[in-house]
C-alpha cells in the first residue's frame, strides 16, 4: 500500500491498553527516582498525593505494570476522534527535495485540537468514578484547559481553569471554547487563592505564568473536599495515557509497509506528546534491540532538556508540589513569552528526564523564527496548519530530512503533529509581519535560577 | 458493526467520479432552465462564460453526463483529508432522548475546516490545466476564501480574495489563514475595482456584502487576461464537485448496517453542501423509488427557498453575472447580519431551486438563537464545535429527532456537519452572553426587493 497518503485504523484496531515504560526501564538500567516530600526529603507515598488526585491515577503514577487496560467508557469517548491518522508527507518531501520518507501522526483531529484529550478523558473518568464532582487545572496557551473542559463535560464534572492572564487576554477564542463546554475560566493570578493574592500583592500587574497558575489550581483542590486537580503533562500517568499515539503509529507503519523508523521526533514542553509517541518505540530499542533515534525538540526559551540540570525541583512557582527529579531550569525560571505557550515550562517530566539522562534519547533546542519557517513550509505543502508547539516537531523533522538530503540517506522519519494552529493565528501574523523575536539565555541567567533549587540529601 | 461510533472509508474506497444530477432530472420531469444573457434575454452559450471560467468547468456546468471522472491530481489532494468520517451521534441521541438514529457526516476535517475545498481543489486544478495563473474570488465568513487560498497554494496559482469588509474586520483569524496559504486578501468594497469605487462613492462607510464582493472579483477576472474567477457555491459544477459527500455517506451507512435513511438534512446558503449530500440520495428517490425526505434548512434572515420567488435574477448586486433561474429574494436584498455569514445570500443554486420547485425536497427557515441552542446541545454531547452555518443542519436534525421522540418513530436521520466553528467563537460569545438577535422580515420588505427582479420574456 505504498501509494497511500494516510492510514486511519478502524475503531476495532485501537489500542486496548496503555503502555507503561516504567516496566521496561530496569532492563535499560535506568532508575526512576521517586517524588519526595519537600518537608522531609523522604519519598512520597501514594497517600501524600491523595488530597489532589484520585487513587486510581495515583496507582498508575507509581505502577510498574507494563500494560494497563483502557476502561470501556474511556474508549467510547476516544472514539469521538481516535484512532487518529498517520500521514505520509509526500508533498512536503517533494518540496524539501529529500530522499527521506516523512510520516506524521496528526493529533489535531480531537475536539480540543490537540493530543491533550488523550489524558484529559481518563483523568475525568477516574475522578468521576471516585465521586469527585469538581476539577481544577491551569492552562497556558489553552490547549490543556480546552481538553479538560471537554473531558469534564463528557462525565458531568464541573471544571475550573486558571488561565495565565496574558493568554486569557490574548486568546479569547480559547477561553470561549472552554466556556462553550461549560467550564469556568479565571485569569491567573486571581484573587481567589492565597497563591494568587500573594503574587498580586507583590505585583498587581502580573501577567501570570504556568507555574503560578499551577499553584492556584493545586491550592483550591487541596482546600476543597469535592475538588481535585488535573495536570496536562509531566506526570507518569499523563505520559502513560498518551501512549495510544505511538502504539497506533506502529500499526499504521505496518499498513504503509514501512520498515522500522530511523528517527522519531516530538516537541517537548512537559513531555507528554513526546513520550506518547516515543515510548512504544523506545521499548523496542530497549527490549528488542531496535536502533531508532529519538529526538526531543524544545524551545530555546525553555531549554530544560538541553541546558537544565537533572535534579530534584518543585513543579510550580509557589513550591506547593512534591519534589520531582527532572531536567529543570529552576522553579522560578520564567521562560520568555514565545508563541508556543504550551512549551513554556521550567521543568520536564521525570520519565523523559530519566531516559535523557541515560542517553536513550537526544534533545535539541530551536528558535521561534525557525519553527515558523518550518510551519509555513509544511502548511503550504500539506494543508494542515500546525500549532506553534507542534511546529517544533515540524522543524525537527525538517532538519532530519535536510540532513538526509545532504547525505543521500533515504531514512524513515516519523514526527508527532500534536495539534492544529487554528487558535494561534496571531502568532502567524507576527511571523508574516516579521515581528517575531528569538530568545537566547546567557549561561548566567540559567545558573541564577538553578541556584534556587531545593537542597535534597 | 452496529457498535461503531464512526466509519472512515479507506482511500481506495473514495468515489472516483462526481455525480451529476442534471442527468436524472428529466426522469423526474424536472426542467433545468438555462442561464440567460441579461442584455439579450437569450440563453447563454459556453462562450459567454469563457472570460471568467476555464472551459473544463464551463463544460461541467452544462454537462448532462451522469458521472464525471475525478482527475488523479485532484484525488491526490482530496486524500489530504478525504474520505471524511460519518459519525453515529450516540451521545447526542441519548441527550435528546430520541428513538431516532442520528448520523452526521463531518466535513470540518479539511485543512480549511469545511466542505469548501471539495470544489476549490478541482476549480484550481482545471484553471491550472488551462494556463490560468491568478484566481479572484469573494468570501463572506471566510470559509470559501480559505478553501480557495489552500487550493491555489496546492497548484501554485496566485489567489486574490475580496473579503466582505465587516468580516475582514471581525474575523482576523480567517484573513490570516488565507495569508498563511499565500493569498492576498482585500476588504470589500475596495478602491481596486469600478464596482467597489461606485459603492464607496455612494457610501464611504459601506461594510460590504457578498453580492458586492462578487461584483468586484468578477470585474477583475473579466478585465485581466491572466485571471479567472472562482465561485464557492450556487453553480452546477460546484454542486457537482460536492457530491463526493453523499456518495461516501451511502457506502458508510452500509458499513453501519443501516437501512436506507428516512431523512437527509443540510443547511443552505448557496446550496452546495446541501446538494453534495442530498443529490446522490435524491437520485435514488428519482430512479429507484426510494422515499427519503430531504430537508434544506436556511436562516430566517435569508429565506430564499421558503420565502423567495422562483424567477430569473442576477447572482450579484452590481448585476454583472448572467441571469439564473433560482429562488431569490432579489439581487439587492441584503440579509441581516446573522453570525452564519456563509448563508447570507439572496439567491439559491439553480439545481436546488429546480428540485424545490418540483416538490422533490422540503425547506424550513430557522432563527439564530435556536441554532445556537442546538449547537451547544450538540457540542456538549459530541465534542465537535459546529460552525454557525452547519448549526442550521444541527437544528434541522434535532427537530426531526424530537419529532421522532414525540411519535416514537425510530427513524434514521443523516445530516451534514459541513464545518467546524473554530473561527466563529465570537458568535458563541454573543450567544453565551445572551446578545443574539433574531431577524424576521415582513412580507413587504421581501416584496420590495422582488420588485427589482429583471424582466425576462
Amino acid at each position: 500500500m505504498t501509494g497511500l497518503t494516510k492510514v486511519i485504523l478502524s475503531e476495532q484496531d485501537m489500542p486496548t491498553h496503555w503502555y507503561n515504560i516504567a516496566a521496561d526501564l530496569p532492563t535499560a538500567g535506568v532508575e526512576l527516582p521517586p517524588p519526595l516530600n519537600p518537608a522531609t526529603g523522604e519519598p512520597l507515598g501514594p497517600d501524600g498525593l491523595a488530597p489532589i488526585f484520585p487513587m486510581a491515577l495515583i496507582m498508575q503514577e507509581v505502577s510498574t505494570e507494563r500494560y494497563i487496560e483502557i476502561p470501556d467508557q474511556v474508549q467510547e469517548i476516544y472514539k469521538l476522534w481516535r484512532p487518529t491518522p498517520l500521514y505520509r508527507a509526500r508533498r512536503w518531501e517533494e518540496a524539501l527535495d529529500t530522499p527521506a520518507r516523512i510520516y506524521y501522526k496528526y493529533e489535531g483531529v480531537s475536539p480540543a485540537g490537540s493530543h491533550k484529550p488523550n489524558t484529559a478523558v481518563p483523568q475525568a473518568y477516574y475522578n468521576m468514578k471516585e465521586g469527585v464532582t469538581r476539577l481544577t487545572t491551569e492552562t497556558g496557551a489553552g490547549q490543556w484547559g480546552s481538553a479538560l473542559s471537554f473531558a469534564c463535560q463528557m462525565f458531568d464534572i464541573e471544571c475550573k481553569v486558571y488561565m495565565v492572564k496574558v493568554s486569557y487576554e490574548q486568546k479569547p477564542y480559547r477561553k470561549l471554547l472552554m466556556q462553550t463546554w461549560g467550564a469556568t475560566v479565571v485569569p491567573s493570578p486571581s484573587t481567589q487563592t492565597n497563591a494568587g493574592r500573594a503574587i498580586l500583592a507583590a505585583d498587581p500587574d502580573s501577567t501570570g505564568s504556568l507555574g503560578i497558575a499551577i499553584s492556584e489550581a493545586v491550592e483550591e483542590a487541596a482546600l476543597r473536599d469535592d475538588t481535585k486537580y488535573a495536570l496536562g503533562s509531566v506526570l507518569n500517568h499523563v505520559l502513560l495515557h498518551q501512549t495510544v499515539i505511538g502504539q497506533e503509529v506502529i500499526k499504521q507503519l505496518e499498513i504503509f509497509e514501512e520498515e522500522w523508523p530511523d528517527v522519531i521526533v516530538g516537541c517537548t514542553g512537559g513531555g507528554s506528546n513526546f513520550g506518547g509517541l516515543a515510548f512504544p518505540f523506545l521499548r523496542e530499542n530497549i527490549v528488542n534491540g531496535k536502533q531508532t533515534r529519538i529526538v526531543a525538540v524544545e524551545p530555546a526559551a525553555a531549554p530544560s532538556l538541553t541546558r537544565g540540570r537533572y535534579a530534584y525541583d518543585f513543579g510550580d512557582t509557589a513550591q506547593m508540589t512534591p519534589l520531582m527529579k527532572m531536567h529543570t531550569l529552576g522553579h522560578d525560571f520564567v521562560p520568555a513569552p514565545i508563541h508556543a505557550g504550551g512549551l513554556r515550562y521550567h521543568g520536564m517530566s521525570s520519565l523523559v528526564s530519566a531516559v535523557k539522562a541515560a542517553g536513550l534519547i537526544e534533545a535539541v533546542n530551536v528558535q521561534q523564527k525557525a519553527i515558523f519557517d518550518a510551519a509555513l513550509s509544511f502548511t503550504r505543502a500539506e494543508g494542515i496548519l500546525p500549532a506553534p508547539e507542534a511546529s517544533h516537531a515540524v522543524l525537527g523533522a525538517m532538519q532530519e530530512a535536510l540532513r538526509c538530503k545532504e547525505s543521500g540517506a533515504s531514512e524513515t522519519i516519523v514526527f508527532n503533529l500534536s495539534g492544529h494552529g487554528h487558535f494561534d493565528l496571531t502568532a502567524y501574523e507576527s511571523y508574516l509581519d516579521n515581528q517575531l523575536v528569538d530568545y537566547e539565555y546567557p549561561e548566567a541567567a540559567i545558573e541564577a535560577s538553578l541556584a534556587h533549587l531545593p537542597q535534597v540529601a
